[in-house]
């Protein structure tokens, strides 16, 4: 992505690896201060996806998977036995960090398994390389998901987004974001509509950020306008990510989401839903079964962000003691969903047998 | 309204007039303080007014109204030619507070056409009982509109509301919460959902505190949610307020208002609005012509609350310079209502008629 720092632009990832070191943009202060932090152990790399320096499923599952490196590399001077248990150890203390990230899990095993055969030196260039290797396919799967979403993109377009769908949630460009990316660098003149996705404002603190350091013209709104928007017409094209897809397309997202689906289709405009294929869970058949994750009522009562000095603070905007409830996620059925942005292309209604064969394709690794 | 000082139930209005003294509730201090504020003179009011102490239709034009007794109280003493001087100086001081609120041009107007007539302490107890007649029908339209809508409201009822159309937007009870109200003091068990209702928080501010003063269980809720729990089927009657109704019924209210209406139309819910007949306006024919507003971006980009301890503070949820559009009402299409609750009953589609039809009942007074 790109960013801007003291005037210069440079291209960057969410995280990356230097040898035994990660270093990840630290999300827990954008957008009032840009910095890069760097993880010298596993042990930090845990403690910085548990405190959430780095959050979004891509993102996440990739820096686990550094982690496990970065312990085979702590553990490379030590005897078969000794680097097993090592790496066993750090592949746990990585694991508890996000008890609910699905890509977290996948990732680990992935990397634990790679450091299963073989000498010590081989087991830990193994590591190293599917670590690296997973980092690769996310953003391939980015970049994809850029290119086929891109092709649905028409100049002119005003695109409207939820959450933070972007380069932030993965290693680069994200899934939502990648097609506005793609369509904005490919010269097409586009304007993007960001929700400020309350209870905790992604899209005021990381969309609307992503955007401005890409330079692609965007408004920030809440989410209370998006339905104006589009009855005024000035809404072509809807486009958000996904936590999790049921086998016939039924879509978990953040809470919101089924809103402004309703609302695009009441209007006629296109609703596409951007995802990776490790997004879609064939065992869920429909979104009855997905459970929504109901989060502490101090979201919806206070409110996080700088003041005005520049400080990280808060504010409360209900009287104490208000009840608040904070369903984190809604489900949108598939009928709201024109397509998917894939990293293997667009799928079409009727979804179920599309997503079985998007998920059966050659192409990528998936569950 | 029912509020709780010091552990102590009062029956309170919103504000009400004490001979020469005018007494509110200071709004700008609500939820986080409670204080009831004596304004001794007519430049007082206005100037309170101006600072939004007091707001919400009905209440502003009880207000300038008031402003207008205390001026013929405070000239009392003099001749009929400068009494007459005195009070036109004060109507117009009122009206320069908030050029754009009707309710408030029209109570001045009567006001100060009742101060015109007789000998001066005539026309000093003329003005002062006009001000009272207006606050008295202020009172008896929320009484209507809470009769006429809980006759909607089964016991059982989950309700959602957007915004604040409560007892602090008029003199007492409101306009969408008045059925609230004689609903639960009639022993009917609801629970209301409070939109938050952003960019302001009308609903987290003001909403859920009414809810909370009068022991009406509810939850407040980000705008985001309002749609998931329409789909779960948590949701029964919708009821919102509105600024400017047009003839055919379109109507126009707080931004997020159309989102709420289209959900419901979609989920099967009754979505109504209740509003006095003086915010129906005959000479606009549709939505269309009503213009929205489209305030400062920083009420996108910065929230105002209490910090930790219990300070007015305001934190900024995105980067410096970040671009934001700020419409503060929408239209909602008039064939999303189901009914619009008034002070002479609940219209129903045809509305071009029955709009007609209630302006022209002899009951009140309208435009």
């Amino acid at each position: 992505m790109r960013v801007k720092v003291n005037g210069e632009t440079h291209e960057l990832w969410t995280l990356w690896r230097e040898g035994s070191e990660v270093k990840m943009i630290d999300q827990r202060l954008l957008p009032h201060r840009f910095m890069i932090l760097t993880l010298y152990s596993h042990q930090e790399t845990a403690e910085a996806i548990r405190d959430m320096v780095v959050r979004g499923a891509g993102a996440i599952g990739v820096a686990g998977g550094y982690g496990v490196a970065q312990a085979a590399l702590e553990a490379q001077g030590k005897n078969q036995k000794t680097f097993k248990a090592y790496v066993s150890e750090a592949a746990d203390t990585l694991r508890a960090t996000r008890p609910t990230a699905v890509n977290l899990f996948h990732a680990i095993d992935k990397c634990e398994k790679a450091a299963s055969k073989g000498s010590v030196p081989e087991r830990v260039a193994a590591t190293c390389a599917e670590a690296d290797r997973l980092a690769q396919e996310d953003l391939e799967a980015s970049k994809k998901m850029g290119e086929y979403g891109n092709a649905l993109i028409k100049d002119g377009f005003r695109v409207l987004t939820h959450c933070n769908a972007g380069a932030l949630a993965f290693i680069d460009n994200g899934s939502a974001l990648a097609p506005i990316r793609v369509a904005h660098r490919s010269g097409k003149h586009i304007f993007v509509y960001a929700d400020e996705t309350r209870p905790r404002s992604q899209g005021a603190k990381l969309t609307a950020w992503e955007l401005q350091q890409e330079g692609i013209p965007y408004a920030l709104i809440v989410d209370n306008a998006a339905g104006h928007y589009m009855r005024l017409g000035e809404v072509d094209f809807v486009v958000v990510g996904a936590d999790r897809i049921a086998a016939n397309g039924d879509t978990a997202n953040k809470i919101g989401t089924y809103e402004k689906a309703v609302l695009a289709k009441e209007n006629g405009i296109p609703f596409y839903v951007a995802a990776p294929r490790m997004t879609f869970d064939l065992k869920c058949p429909n979104g009855d079964g997905i459970e929504i994750e109901e989060r502490s009522p101090d979201e919806v009562n206070w409110v996080w962000g700088a003041d005005e000095n520049g400080k990280y603070s808060k504010v409360r905007i209900s009287a104490d003691g208000t009840v608040a409830k904070n369903p984190s996620f809604d489900v949108t059925p598939a009928k709201y969903i024109t397509g998917f942005i894939t990293d293997v292309g667009v799928l079409r209604p009727p979804y179920r047998r599309s997503i079985r064969e998007a998920l059966h394709t050659r192409k990528g690794s998936v569950g």
